[in-house]
């Protein structure tokens, strides 16, 4: 997707180091940095800090001194309210041995795919995709094997006969994002029980990322509130991994925590694997995510109000008839469709230049977002107003 | 080392995770968890919490909101703050190119290992060594090659006969850590003039744990205070990478808050790697972190010295006739070599039950450390008096 980082040869690194991607997100980041007045809308991030409540937490602990090595698997504490957020959350029984906390939700993904999946493997990433899939499926030796959605009328969709085609004796796992980063694609029940039904047959993982599953803006979609998920089909036996974080609910990207749900069966495997991964998380930084879970409802529903009040200004976007958008289904992004011959690394860069907005190329989410430019709506109103004032301004000149 | 973990073959899980052995360590102490009145000297960490001043540090950035994403090497007032540090322990110039912060010092070995080491390479390691160093290569994919130091008159010594004739086509890095957890062996320089040449010769990368250098006892070795380092010894170009860590000095084990030092060539590569393993380090963690480098030389000097009188404590142990243990010359562990015939394990176990002292057993730090127990001795020197009380009461039915 990105090319591969040149190093001097005398080095003579790992190939799974070496071609490891640069993120094309954190490019366009790193390029932007420090200029005055761009309203960043390219990382996957709100505009608001975490609650003073989950600090506060994070701060008593620090004060009472919680700052020896703890369970590689998480606090005792913090896996029980995960386990009570499971059951709040889903309607359905959960138990606290499934759950492993880690510090992130790329941690979570680093050891997920260092269980299923190494040198000689491949493992199916739908497409676009966040880039980190494939980051994380190279450093482990895998190979990522792109398989792209199709783009309609109705937004993008699973392409089964493609999915079909593109297992090989090689394939190990599917990584499932739903609701998906970048597109907002959203898994219908049907879709869910097809994917694990596809999976069943091929022998395959299942790498399950919902962690946008409370952002789904499809009333037709929704249940109690929240996206499908795995759980709402599966049964205890299915190989499913679950990778999730703290950062987009509760606005905590910073903090590094989040956590892997895997049967208990693997428990020992896994906390090994944390052992010699980051040997834990922190006891304070665990104390801030208990506080999110159990004293965070409010505050998710301002995020959840908000990302619904964002996507329909970005919405408007459609209305200048240089791109396409057709409503996001879930998560807090909107992809554009630009029409005109240029590249979305070209219009991105013209967009930080004659827009002062920045958005996220399309390209960087695997060469199916090739065109697209990736638009973060978490944010204050006004923030987002002003962008797709400025956008729809530029686009004209920029698109054309 | 460990016996790999069972699990049920319907997971069909990679060798690489199924391969990563348990702690030893984490094994004893999590059988031991909740016991009363048991001193626990088995774990690599002190007794006190983190100085007040460093938890406030990160309390004040939490407040301030520093909750977002941050520079996945580092926050540059940290990478600063370490070049500082280093120009003024080590005495040389340094740039904050070569820092990369890490989420801990296991992250710093995994990224290390990640860019040396994988499928088809052997890694060496002198033994006995930390059982993470053996998790870190076979996780990475690659294989451990103990190779065990000689235990004489004068304590522990490198068997550089040995460490020729382990070399192999598949031989891509050596493990130093000087010095040593857990037989406190310091490298003197010509120790590390000599490794130097010998990874020069073969063409290995050096992975250097320093992260006890400050703990060094015997003056004879001392170099302004401070055990000697690669750094005396090395070149611009040699392939050396140092893993480090904030949580022995400062008594931050639970922060998981450590760097890599690198070649700043490498600089891309480890920063995409950061990306897929943690995606950066906590901004709040951090600044504690610079705290810690800029306001924390009292502290680390009281630790040295509450070492230094540990160490005096626990040597009278070699007293009892039931143990030897040649003064150790850095770090903070006595290791205890026990006569008798029962396996450092029973003896752990045993001096639990009937001494209500947790010493960690040997045999976890590989085949070389069967027949030891390690004690650390970073603790109150009341607590060390009455363990080594308690040790020297229970010995002559122990070891016997």
């Amino acid at each position: 997707m990105n090319a591969s980082v040149s190093v001097p040869s005398l080095f003579n690194l790992r190939p799974e180091a070496e071609q490891a991607p640069s993120s094309g997100i954190v490019d366009v980041f790193n390029h932007a940095r420090g200029r005055e007045g761009v309203i960043p809308l390219w990382v996957g991030e709100g505009d608001l800090p975490t609650p003073a409540f989950i600090c506060d937490a994070a701060s008593r602990s620090l004060a009472a001194g919680e700052t020896f090595y703890t369970y590689q698997r998480g606090i005792p504490d913090l896996r029980q309210a995960l386990a009570r957020y499971h059951e709040r959350v889903y309607g359905l029984p959960s138990d606290p041995e499934r759950f492993f906390v880690t510090t992130g939700g790329m941690p979570a993904m680093q050891i997920a795919m260092r269980m299923v999946a190494g040198n000689g493997d491949d493992v199916l990433i739908p497409t676009p995709a966040w880039p980190n899939f494939v980051g994380a499926v190279t450093v482990a030796g895998a190979r990522p094997v792109a398989v792209p959605m199709v783009f309609g009328q109705n937004g993008w969709n699973l392409d089964f006969e493609r999915l079909e085609a593109s297992v090989t004796p090689r394939s190990r796992a599917i990584l499932v994002n739903s609701p998906a980063n970048p597109t907002g694609w959203t898994a219908t029940l049907s879709d869910l029980r097809a994917l694990l039904d596809f999976a069943r047959r091929h022998g395959l993982w299942i790498v399950a990322d919902e962690i946008y599953g409370r952002f789904v803006h499809d009333p037709a979609l929704a249940i109690d509130g929240r996206a499908p998920s795995f759980r709402d089909v599966m049964s205890p036996e299915d190989r499913i991994l679950f990778v999730q974080t703290f950062s987009k609910n509760w606005a905590m990207t910073g903090w590094r925590l989040g956590w892997l749900e895997a049967p208990p069966a693997l428990g020992q495997v896994i906390e090994n694997l944390i052992q010699y991964q980051t040997s834990g998380t922190p006891v304070f930084v665990q104390r801030g995510g208990i506080a999110a879970l159990e004293d965070g409802e409010d505050f998710v529903a301002h995020q959840i109000d908000r990302a619904r009040t964002g996507r329909e200004i970005v919405g408007r976007l459609a209305d200048t008839g240089y791109v396409d958008l057709p409503p996001p289904s879930g998560a807090f992004y909107a992809f554009l469709k630009i029409k005109g011959g240029r590249t979305s690394k070209e219009v991105a860069m013209a967009l930080i230049e004659e827009a002062k907005v920045g958005l996220a190329p399309g390209s960087a989410f695997g060469e199916a977002g090739e065109g697209y430019l990736r638009l973060c709506y978490a944010r204050e109103a006004s923030d987002l107003e002003e962008a797709v004032r400025r956008i729809a301004e530029a686009l004209p000149r920029i698109a054309g």
